[in-house]
């Protein structure tokens, strides 16, 4: 049997959204009400705990069975792995941002006038930062989008308590990381050197100069933030015994992913915007399964940038782009062997515009589930759905129902 | 006031048990519907937490109230407590089956043809095993049903991560168990020395050459697996300040239920299969309450039999003998100060024939509880239940009710 883990960013809302409905009660989704009705059961579920407003990193932990309290190290190691970069426990990773020095050695602008162009050149230039203190330490930095980037060093004895030299503040210079203990005193102070030594190469660097003629901001610097260090977790094939993929765009998910073991796939068009291919992204997800994986972690990001946004209307229009989605799936699965669960990583109210701790509507499909009574998917109907009220381990659960779970115990 | 906790092992399942319908749905049950409309309320419970698959030994401690991650060392400690063993904190033990060594000392039946009969003059040859490396520690054997049994070594700096002597596969000599630390070393050497002894003992017993005279497999070794070191749980009297007993026939029941301190009480005719005399295990219980105890956990073995089985009509005639029993146990006691909690300890769909990680229905009746409106009690009504969704502690959930509970914080 085969799994769909679908997780739509930030899906859940509050009255406030619309007129006194949720975004997912005003969007029309014919394709998820039939599912829930023909082949499912629904209800609410805490990401984390019950009053814990959740981060997406510390959310998609926890929905893929391991507890955050025990393995969330930090944001940085997964941003790393989000972009491609390869861990092992020896890394301690940040994420990074290009950013502006001004002629005082002060913070001008911390993402370097949103730089466009000609990242690649400055990342290259950037491969051959080391540490003299701790000359068995490897340095690696890596370009994202944009300004963003990620910093890791690898080597032994390295804490990753260290406080960041993103101070999201202009006009003061890049502040000295410190180190809570004795390992982490380590990683800042090598953290220190190659913040200098990144300075020293990008300001005289070509492509700098070229950026001051045409009258840009310069990236004459690098800015890290979310120290983490690499949380050594069992990986989803360890804990459950299945092999999986995830599909995305985001990079945080699909280092979340990707630290949890499950292989990435890029998809053509997959841009983790409202205005991305999900369909695309849908398609490489039947592929994957028809390849031979036993789960894809299916993610979808613009529901919760619209709620950023504080767009009403792009994420009740989003919601309905994933309902198609949703239909194109049915029609290109075999649902009689399929489970496929649906849920948001948590709500994000269109006033607030932010992540809050409200439970998220989730559904769980497909054969030897106990259907309930529900019609319809939304925040109010899952109040009176047969999965109750429940945290997280969303994965396992559904596993479950493919009986792909190993017993803890005899 | 009283308490009794009633466990029907396995008694959760799935649509596809029955034409659409579960086991228990199917099942006529009168009497639990009838306790349940007029003095319950019901509910869904995961036995240790959702997304978690249980084995029965996991999912009675988590019932009980003891967190498994916490206490569960393995199974053989249940096994060997369950068989009527005392144990110490010193004890680390293992199942044992009798089993068959060809003549060229490798495994032909891990079952001893299943012997059935002399087992206790074995028990006895075995009686004078020791360790010479180290003769501080105590060597116990015990024989249970069949082939089966226990061995328990006690003794100072024992560890309990050891690897079997059983490995579940012919044509093999018996492999070398080995530690994962020092103390779990030092337990590997003193079991391989001692499988080795009772090999010379067994070898040449007259039991043996008697048994090849009449063709039958000699029970010339014992294998063993399951090594578990004696968990320190605080009983139940200590943490929830009741008296108790165990009504059970499985080993592993009474097992789990002795470590955390209940008073086992033997039954007449009780078998753990689905021709147990279950009636007298209610006469018992309601014994062992008029004899001052406070509370009496009575399991149930019958259904999870049947569901291994995957025989949909013989779990089902069997929930319906419990449900005949609970009539009896209504009849024969004092409801007015009765407390009675039914459930499963895990799903076990027919179709599948083993555990799985759905809820179970579970109802708490009596004096005091705050009934719902459910009528039926099945895994679909159970959905609507007063109770909701909630994971183990049925024991301590119970006992409130009568007002039994200890007081965490002032």
């Amino acid at each position: 049997m085969k799994t769909i883990m679908i997780v739509t960013d930030g899906l859940g809302g509050r009255p406030t959204d619309i007129d006194g409905k949720t975004c997912l009660q005003v969007a029309e989704t014919p394709e998820i009400d039939d599912l829930l009705a023909r082949r499912g059961t629904g209800g609410l579920m805490d990401p984390i705990a019950n009053g814990v407003r959740p981060g997406s990193d510390t959310a998609h932990l926890s929905l893929f069975g391991y507890d955050p309290y025990e393995y969330y190290t930090g944001r940085g190691v997964f941003e790393a792995a989000g972009i491609g970069m390869d861990l092992t426990e020896n890394d301690v990773c940040f994420r990074t941002n290009f950013a502006t020095i001004d002629s005082n050695g002060n913070i001008a602008d911390r993402r370097a006038g949103r730089i466009s162009e000609s990242q690649d050149e400055l990342e290259e230039a950037l491969a051959d930062l080391e540490s003299e203190k701790f000359p068995e330490v490897e340095v690696r930095f890596k370009r994202s989008t944009q300004h963003r980037g990620a910093l890791c060093l690898r080597g032994p004895e390295l804490g990753g308590n260290v406080s960041p030299t993103d101070p999201h503040e202009l006009g003061i210079p890049i502040p000295e990381s410190s180190g809570q203990d004795e390992k982490s005193k380590k990683t800042a102070s090598i953290l220190n050197e190659v913040t200098q030594q990144a300075r020293k190469i990008l300001d005289k660097h070509p492509v700098n100069e070229q950026r001051e003629k045409e009258g840009k901001l310069p990236a004459n610097a690098i800015l890290s933030r979310g120290s983490a260090k690499y949380p050594e977790l069992p990986s989803v094939e360890e804990k459950y015994g299945v092999t999986s993929s995830v599909i995305a765009a985001g990079a945080l998910y699909i280092g979340v992913a990707r630290v949890a073991g499950m292989a990435f796939k890029q998809v053509e068009g997959a841009t983790g915007t409202v205005d991305s291919n999900i369909l695309n992204k849908a398609k490489k997800s039947v592929d994957e399964l028809e390849k031979g994986k036993d789960m894809v972690f299916l993610h979808f990001k613009g529901a919760d940038n619209a709620s950023h946004d504080q767009d009403a209307e792009a994420k009740t229009k989003y919601i309905e782009k994933v309902d198609d989605t949703i239909g194109w799936l049915k029609k290109n699965t075999d649902w009689e062997s399929t489970h496929l669960s649906f849920a948001g990583d948590h709500s994000s109210p269109i006033q607030y515009g932010d992540h809050v701790a409200d439970p998220v509507p989730v559904m769980i499909t497909g054969p030897n589930v106990r259907r309930d009574e529900l019609k319809t998917f939304d925040e109010y109907s899952c109040m009176k759905g047969g999965l109750g009220r429940f945290s997280g381990n969303l994965l396992p659960m559904t596993l479950s129902y493919s009986n792909q779970l190993p017993k803890f115990g005899a």
